[in-house]
């Protein structure tokens, strides 16, 4: 319905991605871990579509993560296998996860509490199926996962390595690499949490243990990668198809990297407040830079002199950054292009994706939704 | 399929609507509305769904407010009718808007500039039928609208009245009751919009401008109204099916009146930190509180001593407000149910909404999305 359109002509709010940078995003990703030596698994939680899945795995739609089970049978269905759940096993899903691991070749699951390890035990796979079972760790990210230096984590890997579940490998979030600023506190961040994942698969391997993968990830260091990072398995990043205003503050890309845009067009002009509204409000793009950005809500393509400065639900407010707004240059109707601070938050507004290549509407994807 | 569940049986994150506590709201609003004898238009922006709109419209599943076109689409589609598209008319959307407008008994959109209002002139509708336009004045609110005080607005009521176009109201939302603490404050908010609207709706008059309908609303100014909202045609709540812990704050409710929660299962003991993480994060609640409220970004029912600190896509990181946790009070797997701070956020994030009575769920709600 809307291949061939110019992005002029879409309704507006509409979330849209620069397949060519999109597509440069990705194999800048490939290469990079091709010249340090670790496979790729990428994380699926940005994008949410098999299209970008296809894209992120080189056509072969194997090995990826993902963060919720709606994605996981979203994947599955669409073809995708060796799919790791990365996500503390929720107690609720495992008959669920369960039936993926039978259907599946590999799906994999994560633990980091013997409780929940405990969960798997008791629901053995069929088909002479052993529970792929990663461990979480906690590499001073402060979220989810087993501190490596805690005595539980081994402890809980020599209870996933026998029975009815196996080891697969250890996951770390670098999530603490969103608090840098610059390639080097990048860096520093990566380097920590690859010296300390692969010295406590060194505690494994001393225990009697050995763990098949390692592997770590975010957006942020596998931009900007480290050389300790050719010792792991592989790494699992995943917002950097899109990129985004926010990767961009903290060093993990250029402008010209970001693929994603929010469009939107004037709604009205209120010369008396120095504002003009557009259709284009937290639904459209969502609230997660409140506060982050000089430019408000996001950054106006092309206009540095404005800022986003209000949303409620379908309206957004601008303003000029200092004097008065030509109103002239906005005429109503007239189209703007919102670069969004967090492209996962953003995209997770949006029901359908317009792909475009030079501006011309090549495909849409349609993401999916909840748990 | 999930009928005659229990709440403690449904996956999580889940949205769940108290079918109760709702009817009760939407019943006290109905009665509020006729004792001020005024005709009360619903706002369907904050579920999104036909049950909500049949509910909130009495079962006669007419006579509502839309703040996108893809809600217009789908109550139209679903026998809704007497539907006011309140938002400044965007211009990609004209089209669709007549289409509307000549499908339906009456389909009312809404301008603030005469740029907007000749985009209708040059579109004349089919079937002998007029474009049913409202004014959207700005009572102080300062988002859409023109200012009554403004002589643009009685020009544009000028040019309103007459060829393919006709008054049908001026409307104004009175969001400025969202800055209010308490009810004095939110009633003089609504006192001071219903004045400015009725003296405008005088000034017309006077000018031999009859205006049909006067319309004003916003939960707050609905929930806590004034008498003289009595001398207006028509009021526009919409939260009210659902009230949050925002409007409990500004006064507008009592917390026994949220028939919203959002379920979240606790997926991590994080002794070492004091914390527990729950599988609720931005996708599952939004990030509206932020800094709002002394307990994190919600209300964690029955547990005023905790504090949800941190959201990521997934994840919700909650400690005490003070002294250390109780872990045991808190297994894994163990539900906790979040009261949201902005229900209109919330339930924008969710696919599918589960309504029960009593704990138990009687029906699943679909809300539309996009634009």
């Amino acid at each position: 319905m809307w291949a061939g359109r110019r992005l002029e002509e879409l309704p507006s709010p509409a979330f849209t991605v620069d397949i060519d940078v999109a597509k440069k995003n990705v194999q800048r990703m490939q290469e990079r871990c091709r010249d340090l030596g670790v496979a790729l698994r990428p994380h699926m939680k940005t994008h949410k579509t098999l299209e970008g899945g296809e894209l992120m795995t080189g056509g072969t739609r194997r090995g990826i993560v993902v963060s919720t089970l709606a994605e996981a049978r979203f994947f599955a269905d669409g073809g995708f296998d060796d799919i790791l759940y990365a996500y503390p096993l929720p107690f609720d899903k495992v008959e669920e996860c369960g039936a993926l691991a039978e259907r599946l070749e590999a799906f994999h699951v994560l633990v980091d509490s013997p409780d929940a390890l405990a969960l798997l035990k008791r629901r053995p796979l069929g088909h002479g199926k052993c529970w792929k079972v990663w461990l979480k760790i906690d590499c001073e990210n402060g979220r989810a996962g087993l501190r490596p230096c805690d005595p539980a984590a081994l402890d809980l890997v020599k209870l996933i390595a026998g029975g009815a579940t196996e080891l697969a490998g250890v996951y770390a979030h670098c999530g603490n690499s969103y608090g840098a600023h610059g390639v080097s506190e990048i860096q520093s961040v990566a380097r920590a949490t690859t010296t300390q994942t692969l010295q406590f698969v060194d505690t494994l391997q001393n225990a009697g243990l050995p763990c098949p993968v390692s592997s770590i990830g975010s957006t942020p260091s596998c931009s900007c990668p480290v050389p300790e990072m050719g010792q792991l398995s592989e790494v699992h990043p995943g917002n950097y198809i899109f990129y985004d205003v926010q990767q961009m503050m903290i060093g993990s890309c250029q402008l010209e990297d970001i693929a994603v845009r929010v469009l939107t067009r004037v709604i009205g002009h209120y010369p008396h407040r120095n504002q003009l509204l557009v259709d284009c409000g937290w639904t459209g793009l969502s609230l997660h830079s409140l506060g982050q950005l000089p430019t408000g809500y996001a950054l106006v393509e092309g206009h540095p002199e404005l800022k986003l400065v209000g949303m409620t639900q379908e309206h957004g407010k601008i303003e000029p950054l200092k004097g008065r707004l030509d109103f002239a240059k906005f005429p109503l109707g007239s189209l703007l292009r919102l670069l969004p601070y967090h492209a996962c938050a953003t995209a997770a507004m949006h029901p359908l994706y317009y792909v475009h290549s030079g501006g011309q509407v090549v495909a849409t994807w349609k993401p999916t939704r909840g748990w």
